[in-house]
C-alpha cells in the first residue's frame, strides 16, 4: 500500500495558503502598506511561475510591488519585510502541519494487517522527509521514496518501477493512493497498479480543479480502472474486497 | 548607540551549540548509531570549515561518518537523518531564541533618554532580520544595518562609516557595543567611536577564547580606549559619565 504525501496524507494546499497569509500578515503588521488579498493573489502567481519549492517568493513579491509602484521601500529595509514573511510563513507551517484525522488510524490498521506501507513522493527529499517526521507518521511507514535525486519523477512510470523494485513487489500487488489525476492515478492505472483517487479538497482535487485539460485525463481511465474515496479509512474495505 | 547582534544582544554561541545537539539528538533517536559527543565535535569542525551560514552541516556530518566507516546508511535514507537534524536544530533555535535579560530594559531606557539606537551586524540579512524580529527588539531600534549586500563588512571601517553616514552622526558621537575584539572593539577604536566590550561568555569573549592571536589584539588598544562591561545595563552609567 503506497501513498502520495501532499494533499493525500496532510492538507498541503490549505496549509500553504494559510502560511502565505501568515507571512503577509507579519509583513503588513510591520508596516508594509498593501491589501492582503491583492498581495495574496500576486503571491499565488509568483508561486505558479517559480514553483512551490523556490525559496524566494516573498523577495519576488516585494520586487513586483516595488517595480509596479505599489510600495516604496528603502533597499536596505527590504530584508526586514522578507524576514517577517519567512517568519510568519514558517510559524504557520510548523503550528498547523498535522496529518488528516484518518491517517494515523488507517496506517495503524494497515500495519496490524501486516501490510507493507510506503510513500512515493515528488519534491525535495529533505523537505519531504521533514514533513513526514513532523507529521509523526514515519514509524508506520516501511519505505519512503522521494524522486528528487533520481533521474525520473511522477508521472514517469520509471519512478514507480524504481519504488516497486526496491520493495520487491509487482505493480498488481500495490494499491496506490493519491489526489492527482495526472501524477498519481493515470500513471498508476497505466502501470497496472491498483489506483485509488482520494478527494481531499486540495488544488488538484477533481471536485475543485476545473481546468479542462486536467479533468479530461479521467477519460483515459475506465471507471472500473480506479477506486474513488473521500476518507482514507475506506481503503480497509477496499482491501477486504480485493482479498475476497 | 549601536550594537553588534550575535553574542551581544542574545546568546548566539550557547544557542547554536544547543541547537546542534538538538539536531543530533533527533538523528540518534531515529536510529543514527553515533556517540553524541563525538558527532558534536565533528560537527563543530565542519561549522568551522564551511562557516556558520553554510546550510549543509548535517549533510557534511553524515558524509564524513559514512566515508570514515562510522555509519553505514542506504543512500536513499540519508535525507531522513538530515531532515531530523534540521528539524531538531530549528526547533531548539525557535524555542530558545531570547534576548539577554538586560536587553529590553536597556533598550527601553535608551529610547526614553531619546538616544538613537542601531544594530551594525555581519551575516545574512534575512537571517539576521529574522533573529531581530523573533527577539522582538525591532521596535526599540531606529536602524538596522547588515553588511551582506554591501561591498564591505566588519572589521572594515567602511562598513561602520556607511552606517554612521546613513544615521548622520560622527563616529565620536557613537557608542558601539560588541563582544569581539577583532571585529567590534578594534575597528570601533580605530575609527574613534566609543567602543564598549561586553562579556557574554560567547566563543569570542576574551575570558573564554584563549587563542593567542586573538587576545593579542587587546595590545593594539590602550586600556583607556574602550569600556568593558558584564551587563548591558551598565551602559546607562557610561552615558551619564560621558554626558558630564
Amino acid at each position: 500500500m503506497a501513498f502520495d504525501l501532499d494533499d493525500t496524507l496532510f492538507n498541503a494546499t490549505w496549509l500553504s495558503n494559510k502560511a502565505r497569509l501568515g507571512g503577509l500578515q507579519k509583513m503588513i503588521k510591520l508596516g508594509l502598506n498593501v491589501n492582503i488579498k491583492d498581495a495574496f493573489n500576486i503571491l499565488e502567481k509568483i508561486v505558479e511561475k517559480f514553483g512551490s519549492n523556490y525559496s524566494k517568493h516573498f523577495d519576488e513579491l516585494l520586487n513586483y510591488l516595488q517595480v509596479n509602484g505599489q510600495i516604496k521601500i528603502d533597499q536596505y529595509q527590504i530584508p526586514k519585510y522578507i524576514a517577517a514573511g519567512v517568519w510568519g510563513y514558517h510559524s504557520v507551517k510548523e503550528k498547523y502541519l498535522k496529518p488528516f484525522k484518518d491517517v494515523i488510524t488507517t496506517l495503524k490498521k494497515l500495519k496490524n494487517e501486516g501490510l507493507i506501507t510506503a510513500i512515493f513522493s515528488d519534491g525535495l527529499d529533505i523537505k519531504q522527509w521533514e514533513k513526514i517526521l513532523r507529521l509523526q507518521i514515519h514509524s508506520y511507514l516501511d519505505y519512503v521514496f522521494i524522486s528528487e535525486k533520481l533521474e525520473y519523477k511522477k508521472p514517469d512510470s520509471k519512478f514507480f518501477e524504481f519504488c516497486l523494485n526496491k520493495i520487491g513487489i509487482d505493480p498488481s500487488e500495490c494499491i496506490y493512493i493519491g489526489d492527482r489525476l495526472d501524477k498519481d492515478i493515470l500513471p498508476a492505472y497505466k502501470m497496472e497498479m491498483i489506483p485509488i483517487l482520494i478527494h481531499r479538497k486540495g488544488k488538484y482535487d477533481p471536485n475543485i480543479n476545473k481546468n479542462e485539460n486536467y479533468l479530461n485525463i479521467i477519460n483515459q481511465i475506465p471507471k472500473s480502472g480506479y477506486y474513488e474515496i473521500y476518507k482514507l479509512t475506506e481503503v480497509i474495505k477496499i482491501i477486504k474486497k480485493l482479498n475476497n
